[in-house]
């Protein structure tokens, strides 16, 4: 006899390029019996199911989350209150709540509260991600070899946390426990601060009036590209991000403002050596990212 | 027969990623009757005759460039003045000189007047590269698709600029032909502001006493890879283009920092449109570069 599968039924809200991703790795690891997701999108839930996702979609999220005993929330932070407020009645006792948000604290912060007795919040984000967007965006092999970070707030239930460690596993990622807080300062450099960077200098090339948008575009292929990719991301996702991870990403953005002034004052005055140390010292952790097959 | 080849005798000073990738270009597309290279390693030296990229490989560029109708200067624009100096008597008649360097206002400021009448110096810039160094990084592809700009001086010899047009669209780029100023500031906005960023970013991480580097390398997937890759281009090389280019960078990094200052603002204050509304703005030139084929 088969093994049951993992979740006798996954409900995600939000199919996006991460929650239909998870779609697609789920249900070619069979870990959920069935599949069911919601989307504030009509569209996008009539795709999802000519894509054969999920069993269902429903336009409800109370509807949605009924006899689940995993949800999770894949869509912009600023959406959680709204959605935990009208699914709470619905959850499933001993269901586990989630989400793929990249901001940790905020989630216990602005739903911990609404979350019935019983069923167990642990928040989660999947380190993963490209630039696109939308349920056609997604793939199976998204969190392969990449970080899951869980965030189960103090107290949690082990069971859950563990059966959420197995989930994550079985998409294909690495999975990491941590502190939301710790989650948040360590994001906020690794991605919440590229991010802003890259969708500001792709703003100020398009605002140029001495080079044109279009010789932009046409040699890009100098730098610029990498930071266009970044900045294609989707805007009210990353809005949320900054809202939601305020005071860690002006702290990191502090330290790379006069970082960035240090670097100035030195080609202002021609110190080459500054300039040549500093970008000496940066190949070692380019050499640490492509050892630790993140490159 | 065969059409003759359209240089002679080719030479390359300086065998790094681009100079590499030259020579194995050139010698695939039957460019050059014959390829010589100098560099100030004998490592270096020794590998590129190991690797069939040359016939000979002399440590004297002097001694290098001597018969050549075509020499390319592929070292750090610093170096070049003193190259020309050593290599000018030896300089062919009628021979073009021509360079590889990412700051193009500067070569004729630094070596214009060292270049012996009857030589046709038309500086050039293929806009193309990766993130590693050395001879064994080159390949004979990645000119193609992407933009070579060539600068030609007021007065240069029109037939030396048609055969170096030649040359790089044998290479497989596009070539443009653009004043060096103009060149100069484009590319502060398109590559050499973009690498002063993550430069920047790069360090501000390895520095941080809250976040550990390892876990920085962990979770990089997020957005600070691409950085980290960026960040891992050559030293010196990029060291000399801020060091020449300086008016250009510092009023790009001017527009830049006051954009971001701005966002900074917005998210202290919670102003989720005014960063909904850029990150919005900035998808555009992403699709344009999509379109562009420069992604």
């Amino acid at each position: 006899m088969a093994e049951a599968p993992l979740f006798e039924r996954l409900c995600l809200v939000g199919v996006g390029l991460i929650g239909s991703s998870i779609a697609r790795a789920a249900r070619k690891a069979k870990l959920a019996g069935s599949i069911v997701a919601t989307d504030a999108s009509a569209e996008v839930r009539r795709r999802i199911v000519e894509l054969g996702l999920v069993e269902s979609a429903p336009a409800d999220p109370a509807e949605a989350v009924r006899g689940a005993d995993c949800v999770i929330l894949c869509t912009p932070l600023g959406t959680y209150k709204d959605i935990v407020r009208r699914i709470a009645p619905n959850l499933r006792p001993g269901a586990i709540l989630s989400d793929v948000g990249s901001v940790k604290s905020c989630v216990l912060a602005d739903v911990g509260a609404l979350v019935p007795k019983g069923v167990h919040l642990v928040p989660g984000h999947p380190v993963a991600g490209t630039e696109h967007s939308g349920p056609d965006a997604g793939f199976a092999e998204i969190f392969e070899g990449r970080w899951a970070i869980l965030t189960p707030p103090a107290g949690a239930d082990a069971g859950a946390v563990e059966r959420l460690t197995r989930f994550w596993a079985g998409l294909g990622s690495t999975v990491e426990i941590m502190d939301a807080a710790r989650h948040d300062l360590t994001l906020a450099i690794t991605s919440h601060l590229p991010h802003l960077i890259a969708y500001t200098i792709v703003g100020t090339a398009a605002e140029l009036e001495n080079v044109t948008a279009a010789e932009v575009i046409r040699y890009s292929a100098g730098g610029f590209r990498d930071f266009t990719r970044i900045a294609g991301s989707n805007p009210v996702m990353w809005r949320d991000i900054f809202l939601d991870n305020k005071e860690a990403v002006l702290e990191m953005l502090g330290r790379f403002s006069e970082d960035l002034t240090a670097l100035q004052r030195a080609i202002r005055y021609g110190d080459g050596k500054t300039l040549e140390d500093w970008f000496t010292r940066t190949r070692a952790i380019r050499r640490g990212v492509i050892e630790a097959k993140q490159a």
